[in-house]
């Protein structure tokens, strides 16, 4: 491959359509001109939505995938159609090494279980997690996991802390990235069994590169206060879209509020700029891209109902995991936890 | 007792101290003159700051506590202390009929577990559950549990439905709520056993008083689409510190935004009337005071950070449960559920 970072994108996958993808990764390209994609979906469509994108004229190819994943597909059928579906065909690139990473914004768990058969596990680690960066009052902070595994142990705690601290130091370049655990209190004794576990363990691991700084609650998550927040599955997918549910009902409540009188439409106007900026900030398309990480090669989910921009987004997240070398530098870093934790005796 | 409804305080129970319940209890008391208070506390410290609100110099009984609930205490040593504390003096009132409920802004592990073991639970409830009102961009929805059982199988969960939507039915004034579980997706194969377990019992019982409308998500929660979120106390507690949180950082962003420009501080004070109506909406203070359901008796829990803004709306909250009956409401409600589920074979 030459050029950039080569990205295999499901283009049939997400509720916004084929036309958002490749617009997105039109988008995308006129970012980072060096991007090279491949695209899998129905050889007819994506053809024709390529024809619309003069930018996407040249370092594309397009590969048709007969079928695509639905997203009410349970993983256990849709990893039965591994080989014949664009999200499929997309993960198989990664691991045949035709492509950097895969994207899709298709059906998380089917998204989930194809990379995990596909590509593996690293050593050290039982499950992958679903990894995005939140803004917050400070810098983003690290988030994981996000939904990929909806009940999580306390080595499984353990591992994802490992994970975020390694993407908070190749992305946010924290050396020693401050991690916490998500919780329904800060004290010692609150919590499920699996946290206090977890806990124990990440404060007796003090030759890993992190700083465990005990528990964190809901409340703090965007307060900047933490690097990486680490959780199950089911309390980060909660907490994720809680978050943006309730930064959509706040600006729901503010544009009410500035309607409701002549006075304040008035200081809307002059308020405007200012209130752009905000909502820059907030819009979730420009936190678009949650990476998979632990497995032995690169896929970024992309928000199903994410518009163009969100996508291009997740793309550019895409090319900076490639650029950083992450797989490797996780690996690297899991390495180092087991060669530790076996000397200790704790190795599982 | 004459009078209204009179209310058990835990007068040292919090973190914002004494002086911030009594002046909650003081401007409860001016808007609702009727109330009855009985304070727990130590004698000279609660009588001395009783002595500053003209208001409470009548209907108030002040009981010396010679001991308090430190919020760090572990529940299982609480409840040993049930009798010599201002928290277990304040329940064990409403165990004796002294008073119609107890209100606390202690340690909630530490009021749970005293609540349940003076109170004992209803029958065909196996754990109480932390219920409250959320704001939405429609009516308030209840939701529960909020923190009180960190682990619930679907049993637990279809009972808090229960509860929920009894409580829905006497304080929203609605005589069928819809009902919906939390979830991470709102597709049948989604979320763990002991959810979708709850939500086929839920789907089966279409005696009960509640429409049950299957999952929702995080994101859905202020949308004002449902009356009734049920869903285990971690996630609820999650769920509910994350839009505090994210409500607080979406109006520090603004408030950021607005301090940006000499323009944009003109927009502000223009729209400042307007935004105080934002800013009202979403005060915590104003939607303070969770209650235990599924006990024989009522307890409210007070934000331990409450102003006195705050423990007076927990005060009407409790006040409100005591007139509306809630307990025995609830009560016929469960019969209702379990002569059906008894008569289908379903009963536990």
């Amino acid at each position: 491959m030459t050029g950039g970072p080569s990205i295999a994108i499901d283009a049939m996958g997400g509720d916004s359509g084929h036309a958002a993808i490749i617009a997105g990764a039109a988008r995308a390209r006129r970012k980072d001109p060096t991007l090279q994609f491949v695209f899998y979906g129905d050889e007819k469509t994506v053809r024709a939505e390529l024809a619309q994108h003069k930018i996407l004229a040249s370092g594309v190819t397009l590969i048709h995938a007969p079928d695509s994943i639905a997203a009410s597909e349970k993983p256990s059928q849709a990893i039965r159609r591994a080989r014949t579906t664009s999200m499929g065909m997309a993960i198989n690139a990664v691991k045949e090494h035709q492509a950097d990473a895969a994207l899709s914004g298709g059906n998380t768990g089917a998204l989930m279980a194809m990379s995990k058969l596909a590509l593996r596990t690293m050593p050290g680690i039982d499950r992958p997690a679903l990894a995005a960066l939140l803004p917050t009052l400070g810098t983003d902070c690290v988030m994981l996991d996000l939904g990929a595994n909806t009940e999580c142990d306390a080595q499984n705690l353990v591992q994802f802390a490992v994970m975020g601290a390694a993407y908070a130091r190749t992305v946010l370049g924290n050396a020693k990235p401050r991690v916490k655990l998500l919780n329904i209190g800060t004290e010692e004794l609150k919590g499920t069994d699996e946290l206090k576990e977890a806990a124990a363990l990440l404060r007796d691991a003090d030759y890993l590169p992190l700083r465990f700084d005990g528990f964190t609650e809901g409340d703090q998550l965007s307060r900047g206060n933490v690097d990486v927040v680490v959780t199950d599955g089911f309390s980060g997918n909660i907490a994720l879209k809680t978050a943006e549910g309730t930064a959509r009902f706040v600006t729901d409540l503010l544009r009410r509020a500035f309607k409701s009188s002549l006075r304040s439409k008035a200081g809307f106007a002059l308020s405007r700029p200012a209130l752009n900026l905000l909502k820059v900030h907030l819009d979730p398309n420009n936190h678009n891209g949650a990476v998979f990480l632990g497995l032995n090669g690169l896929v970024v989910k992309s928000h199903g109902g994410a518009n163009p921009k969100g996508v291009a987004n997740a793309i550019a997240v895409a090319a900076s995991m490639v650029r950083n070398d992450i797989t490797r530098k996780i690996g690297e870093d899991l390495d180092n936890f087991r060669a530790h934790a076996f000397a200790n005796g704790a190795a599982k």
